[in-house]
């Protein structure tokens, strides 16, 4: 294979500039894939600048990968090239451990993340283990495909995981990258839904991915009116709440899960979960099946993300862009490499 | 019906004495009980002292009541005079809100405490509403049996609720009046059982329990070894932990699960419950129909509390023995009333 051209940046703080790497032979396992496009995340911003502490640089990001098998390995034998497939935040698990046994795979405590120790996908190309490379369904539109990957997949597979029934009133924190995805799947899914927002400029929004209410989730006396109905309350944000509102919007048997990994312990009272059973999870990100019934899910609703477009040239600026926060909702690059 | 003797206290901090009631005409969904004993709870103490700021004086404690019936309502059909049954926390509940619909009666928000504003089992008699009258199973030896009425199935109704396996490995932290019965049940459920506990006096009788594997809950290196094991953490204890290193206990999707009404925030951390999909929650007591499967489970598995009996005229020095903390495990009162 040839040298792959991709955008990188050299350090924490550094610019993306032009930068191409030897990917050296296919692995077994491994498929190689030509980016069509792929999503700009705020986790993209987080390893770029080691927030986590864990980048290795040059650090190629990009982890909302769509695009074509151009390659596979030679034990690969349920994909092939010409296929359009997703890659979302990991390209790799140690598939023997009990949770990748389980088909947990986003649980395996060595997942790859395909943009630490790893180049992304705002590159001409990529590669990831085939079980992590998702065959896109034709009824979705690939272009805009990219975000479901890693925010969509978030925002799903709580739904799955903790079997969300379409009776249920579910609520979703945030509505920005995550949560008008979570909105739209909410909706889909059948539930009565309430997006809580800081920004009243998003509750027109909000109602037109779906939401059936919207409320401020800054406003005392909105929480208060919605104590003990919802039955599932999303929170995409990664910001202190109110968290004991937020907890006493919950009804008997009620849960309230994070995907947004708010840095600041949140204090929970334990009279607040005993009293009505109530439940505080989390859950990164989801695992190759569920990527997989997710995309199918998304195709039958015709849900998408609402994107912005760039072309990879100008990722810079779109880099920009996002930490502005002022990108609504998701951006996707697309490729342009000459 | 006759007025009825009891054991009262008149004000918080007051010790019990010789007190007497008109119980009024028993109500058409009323069931009336001769108590035969009645467990003696932390609970009790609570409400006695006026913790939880709803005590209503004179105070007639006991909430874990094995008696027979002498009188039914005249809309019950389903009991009879003459029956044994178990009367627990609760006493009545609105039967009409979504969770008594639901079977989730515990989870009423009106359930009815029989020793706040009503008058308990420390007494000749006691009333309850029949749906909370409890038959028990003939295998059960009901003169050690009233402790299961409120602390055994506080411990039994998670493995219900939360869909315990019998492959879960389970953890039980606090080895005292709840823990012990919780040993007991996880044992007979199958699981991997370890007992935490920070009373090394303990360790053995934890494993008579049958508790598989016993640990420190003080010490952070049987904490460390355990990372990423258990399943289901049962927390039985009020008093601050080392949260952190309890949830870390916890596998992937494993669930901390706490009943003792720890008073200080529990102090969360997003990435934890994140990284492997981990809950946290809380529950009351349990439901009239959890109550009866949970007291057919203990029969066909002879599981009993540990219990210390005193008659119930020496009330007071069986509260000094609870107030110790030397209580082994239990204690019961054989009402006495002469």
């Amino acid at each position: 294979m040839s040298r792959i051209r991709a955008w990188a940046a050299q350090a924490a703080g550094q610019p993306l500039a032009p930068f191409d790497y030897d990917p050296g032979p296919l692995a077994a396992d491994d498929v190689e894939v030509a980016v069509e496009n792929c999503g700009l995340c705020h986790s993209d911003l987080s390893v770029l600048n080691n927030e986590w502490m864990n980048s290795v640089y040059p650090v190629v990001p990009g982890h909302e990968i769509v695009g074509r098998i151009v390659a596979v390995g030679s034990q690969v034998r349920h994909l092939r090239v010409g296929q359009r497939v997703g890659v979302g935040w990991a390209s790799d698990s140690c598939m023997h451990c009990h949770s990748c046994m389980s088909g947990d795979h986003n649980l395996c405590n060595q997942t790859q993340a395909v943009i630490i120790g790893h180049h992304g996908g705002f590159a001409e190309r990529v590669r990831s283990h085939a079980a992590w490379a998702i065959p896109l369904p034709d009824g979705l539109d690939a272009a805009s495909a990219g975000p479901l990957l890693c925010g969509g997949v978030t925002v799903f597979t709580p739904f799955v995981e903790f079997d969300v029934k379409p009776t249920d009133r579910v609520g979703v924190v945030g509505i920005g990258g995550l949560g008008h995805m979570a909105v739209k799947f909410a909706r889909a899914w059948g539930c009565e839904v309430t997006a809580f927002t800081s920004s009243p400029s998003k509750f027109e929004e909000a109602r037109g991915f779906g939401a059936h209410h919207v409320v401020s989730s800054r406003d005392s006396a909105d929480l208060a009116r919605l104590a003990s109905t919802l039955d599932f309350l999303l929170v995409t944000v990664n910001v202190p709440m109110d968290w004991n509102a937020l907890v006493a919007t919950l009804a008997p048997k009620g849960r309230l899960h994070v995907v947004g990994a708010v840095l600041e312990p949140i204090p929970v009272n334990a009279f607040d979960l005993i009293g009505a059973q109530r439940s505080i999870s989390g859950s990164p990100i989801g695992s190759p099946a569920t990527i997989a019934t997710m995309l199918d899910f998304a195709a039958r609703h015709d849900i998408l993300p609402q994107v912005e477009r760039f072309p990879m040239s100008r990722v810079n600026d779109a880099l920009a862009h996002l930490e502005s926060g002022k990108a609504r909702y998701r951006i996707v690059l697309d490729a342009d490499f000459a």
